[in-house]
């Protein structure tokens, strides 16, 4: 079993000590809000091949949720996840309580303009603020030489790659690509949320992005054109209560007029009362 | 003589190796704009003295600075600060270039609402911005134990303390005293703009200190009738310009409606055309 710590000082202390163990060991990490899946699991298998010790932490950011979002109803279950991380080989687990993590309100805003303001920034105002600041404070209080973030909350990984690079922050980031079901909805912890039902309706996320890569490979390039495609397909079906955007970015999200092989279509949608977010890079490949 | 760095990369991989020598040593801190004073050898004596190994940043940092602000004109000679460098016992300068701290401009915005926008950040509009952002980056490339800052930019080290607090920086910020030449001006790396006449008129900062002072321990606690006096005594003087701002917060910078011991007086006064700022801890002691 992983070691579990909950104090920011005691896991800090014992880091020093295991890096200093041999020859200045390296230390991965995997930040996540626990309630662990298959795509956490190949951020952890990713870190250990890369690393000698692992560590993730479990910790669900009240900071990045709005008013009336599902911070209460988010899914937790620490034991299930300690026992998952045990069976990857996890090394440490940084639980940390709310009190221990913010023993005050912190009083910083962080803003990326261009970046943090738009798609999810624009649905989710401060989100991104509470993102970067517990970002921030879990790689100071770790000091990893990698952190691991997945693709398929593509605008945090951006978000992250740029306070890292603007603060040059010490540490590599590494990009992994969105793990999907065999039916192709991207694994989220929010996926308990769904019904059955819901979920069919939810699989229509993956299919416009079939759709869409379909438009592109048929020589479409218009971000117009495509993103109506989607927005149609997707509405059509039952569950579908509201698409927050469907967009067409570049690598760095920035907007574009014509769509190239590496831009990424981005979508968020409420199925029922749960808010799904998903994206796709444009590829030249066969799909 | 101390060792000179150019280069993020380099001076990273020295600090690694000098840190791991013997039983993981203590780095101190001190990140300055160069033109080294009295001012600075206080900070880099106490950091000697505290730890292990003296680190001290040489960096007159562009992003802090406005249009149409100081930034050509401020002072620099590097062989100079080197020498005092050597002379203080300094283990590692660091003077990076302008290209090597930005290869490009940072995007990342950092604010402290109700600390960076008041007194400094009012007439300085983006000043702490740059500042908090230098900081971080010179506190991840170097990954002190404990930094130093000079209390005469009082809301500079609040917003060093602050940023350290929210964002779990791991270093300690220790706050050292204002050193004032013996007619009591402010050692500042700007008070080399000053003429000799000036330079007169600019002790009137410290003459009201004293003034403000004297009302506060006859038993006087009213704010406005203490700013009103200073603003009267320093707006006399033959080549004040302008006076920025006068005011009296509380030890964290908030607003007070009644002066208690602890409370800081803070000025920013245009003499001839440098801009000085100075502060004033009130006190009961005698001075």
């Amino acid at each position: 079993m992983p070691q579990l710590f909950r104090k920011i000082r005691e896991l800090r202390s014992f880091i020093k000590t295991v890096r200093c163990e041999g020859n200045s060991r390296t230390i991965g990490f995997v930040p996540t809000m626990g309630y662990l899946h298959e795509g956490h699991a190949e951020l952890i298998k990713l870190s250990k091949l890369q690393n000698d010790i692992t560590v993730v932490s479990i910790y669900v950011n009240p900071l990045q949720f709005g008013e009336g979002e599902d911070f209460q109803r988010y899914p937790r279950d620490l034991d299930r996840d300690l026992a998952l991380c045990g069976e990857l080989g996890v090394d440490i687990v940084f639980a940390p309580t709310d009190e221990e993590m913010y023993p005050q309100k912190p009083q910083v805003r962080i803003e990326i303009p261009g970046l943090t303001d738009i798609l999810e920034g624009a649905f989710r105002p401060g989100h991104f603020n509470g993102v970067a600041i517990v970002v921030l404070k879990l790689l100071h209080i770790l000091q990893p030489d990698r952190v691991y973030f997945g693709e398929k909350d593509y605008q945090q990984l951006k978000v992250v790659q740029r306070l890292v690079e603007d603060l040059s922050v010490q540490v590599e980031v590494v990009p992994v690509p969105t793990v999907r079901d065999k039916d192709g909805l991207a694994l989220s912890s929010r996926n308990t949320y769904l019904t059955q039902e819901e979920r069919e309706s939810a699989l229509s996320i993956y299919r416009s992005f079939l759709l869409a890569q379909r438009l592109f490979s048929g020589g479409n390039r218009d971000p117009q054109v495509i993103i109506s495609a989607v927005k149609d397909f997707i509405s059509k079906h039952p569950h579908v209560k509201k698409i927050d955007y469907v967009d067409i970015r570049d690598e760095e999200l920035r907007p574009v007029e014509k769509v190239e092989e590496g831009h990424r279509l981005l979508v968020a949608v409420w199925v029922g009362t749960t808010r799904l977010i998903d994206n796709w890079r444009f590829s030249h490949e066969e799909v």
